[in-house]
């Protein structure tokens, strides 16, 4: 192999390739990336079995060949030269680096060893704004849940239905929902469950331009005009969510965001212990009063500026439910919207009606 | 106790009277913060009992008083308060904090269990311009050693003499010493070692304004306007280094700091056993050649840009010692200046003669 490229380009590379790497595996080929020509251009891939991520880096191909190496070490090294053209080139197992200011060896391993990354193939199943990708798997990523013993809800369902995809989340003691519109149909309706750590990786690698989905017997591949990503998909049907959102709510209120998150964490210190506090709504006052006590540590009661209507209410959450959605959101303001002390409450936002989050209260 | 003043003027105190607290202290009281009226304002103590600090807070006392509170707990709490002004008063072990906003109740211990604070009095030593303090500070308190067994290097030197402050750490593989010009001269010629915790915290909690030292048995005090630093001194007889610094050098290269931070780094990664790291400076060159490897991964050879002059030389760095140095500056250029393989070589600002880095080489 032979390619010449620019430096920045083939870094941009190196790192998007790398953040799939997770370091320390026990087989050493799955800490390295395998460099390959590929059709005029550099192909970069990297896998963890999970995730694979495939990026292409332009340049000028003098002869075609691949290797693997160190994925972290070939990354930290050739980010930090300070050559503007870089010439790598391989001879046996080991990858030549020439810059301006620098010649570099580094040992590899042969590519024949690197795990087979699934072909996907060219069957689309819908177009999306990456902007807008990127902004629904924030809202409801956090919310997946840790879970050996019900692979289903550690993943994020993509659920893919005319000019609408919608993504959930949840760990059954909150939901998060969020949708987006999408420009032309889907090409079919499915309903796919994604593991949640390669959602989150979709989100960080992709950017901000438009990104196309494609499916094929247990993989779904996330592709921009440089770089996809290749996730297996989790098998199972996800939970029927629907049930659980309430139809109507009895009390409202709404509340600068950035207010909540403060109090929150103000009220969160008399909290340490079981994580409760207690908000009461009463209407036609132009507060929540926010209420956490510990026996050892003492109380507090905060007044959160807001606007209540409906009936008067109370209930308690786990803080940290409330926080972990407030802190994904970038809205001004939003809605806090509950039925009873032991019912499911909402929060969305103030002014848009594609994101809804669900919480489960805490039964005293 | 009653007080009136600015939340903002609460918060800043609690940050930084509460830096000095590491939290999770078996002895409770150690967890806690001490606030106490003091001469119409309200002072707030803490101590780790090798360092102590006093901050004053300007406000309205209502009624003289003391109480203990934690202080983590106080600081997370009312730095996330929308109040714009507080009352804080006491009852028993319990602090009470009103705001427009909110009403808390902290439960404290007995001001009387509080650690005594060792008062300095105000025989003054010297003062200092706290922006030039932080400066020293900053490119000399990582040299120490971590060493039980040789307390004395566990500390930073303070050398008071005439119109010069010098202050020097090592840890006997390298030294750093940085000079402060003092616009009156000290009131006495002093050597004093302060911990290396304590100096780092003196340099982030009083910023860039006039800073004064006092001096008493065993203890230094650095105080400005609304906050001092108490620590006890290391005891014990500093190293003589200036021994071991040498008087002419026969190659010197000069070498953009950032460049040369960048290769290091590109360097480091064919050096993770043995951190070691080569550089071949030879006169009339343009650059320094930095060279690095490693049986197992690879090897690499950097050409870093440099006015190289004097001998041609080669030597052998541990380049972690090299990083500590160059990232602690904030110059454009730094020197480099050598004797032999074997001998210690410098590094120095190109431009100013204030700073010194004495760094011993590798002998293979």
């Amino acid at each position: 192999m032979k390619f010449v490229c620019k430096k920045k380009n083939l870094s941009d590379g190196l790192v998007i390739a790398t953040k799939v790497i997770s370091g320390g595996n026990t087989l050493p080929i799955l800490n390295n990336i395998l460099l390959k020509t590929d059709k005029g251009r550099l192909k970069i891939s990297s896998t963890n079995l999970e995730l694979a991520i495939n990026t292409w880096v332009g340049g000028k191909i003098e002869e075609e060949g691949e290797i693997t190496v160190p994925a972290r070490l070939a990354n930290d090294h050739i980010n930090n030269l300070l050559a503007d053209k870089l010439e790598i080139s391989t001879e046996k197992q080991t990858l030549f680096v020439k810059g301006e200011n620098a010649e570099t060896h580094i040992k590899g391993l042969p590519a024949e060893e690197f795990p087979l990354i699934p072909e996907i193939g060219d069957a689309l199943l819908a177009k999306i704004e990456g902007k807008e990708l990127q902004r629904a798997i924030g809202e409801v990523g956090f919310a997946a849940a840790f879970s050996e013993t019900q692979p289903e809800i550690s993943g994020v369902l993509f659920n893919f239905e005319g000019k609408t995809l919608t993504l959930a989340a949840t760990d059954r003691y909150r939901l998060a929902e969020a949708k987006v519109n999408l420009a032309e149909a889907a090409a079919a309706s499915k309903q796919i469950i994604i593991p949640a750590r390669a959602v989150n990786e979709i989100s960080r690698s992709l950017g901000s331009g438009p990104v196309e989905v494609y499916l094929k017997e247990g993989q779904v591949c996330f592709r921009n005009l440089d770089t996809e990503l290749i996730s297996r998909l989790i098998e199972g049907q996800y939970p029927d969510y629907k049930q659980i959102i309430p139809q109507n709510y009895t009390t409202q209120a709404e509340i600068e965001r950035v207010l909540f998150i403060q109090s929150l964490k103000a009220a969160s210190v008399f909290a340490t212990e079981n994580y409760n506090i207690e908000l009461e709504l009463t209407p036609q006052t132009k507060h929540v009063v926010m209420k956490s006590q510990s026996a050892q540590a003492g109380d507090s009661e905060i007044h959160i500026p807001a606007e209540v209507s409906g009936q008067k209410n109370s209930i308690i959450f786990n803080y940290r439910y409330l926080l972990d959605c407030l802190n994904n959101l970038s809205d001004e303001k939003i809605s806090l919207r509950m039925i009873s002390p032991a019912s499911p409450a909402a929060i969305v936002p103030a002014k848009r009606e594609d994101f809804l989050y669900i919480v489960m209260p805490i039964k005293i």
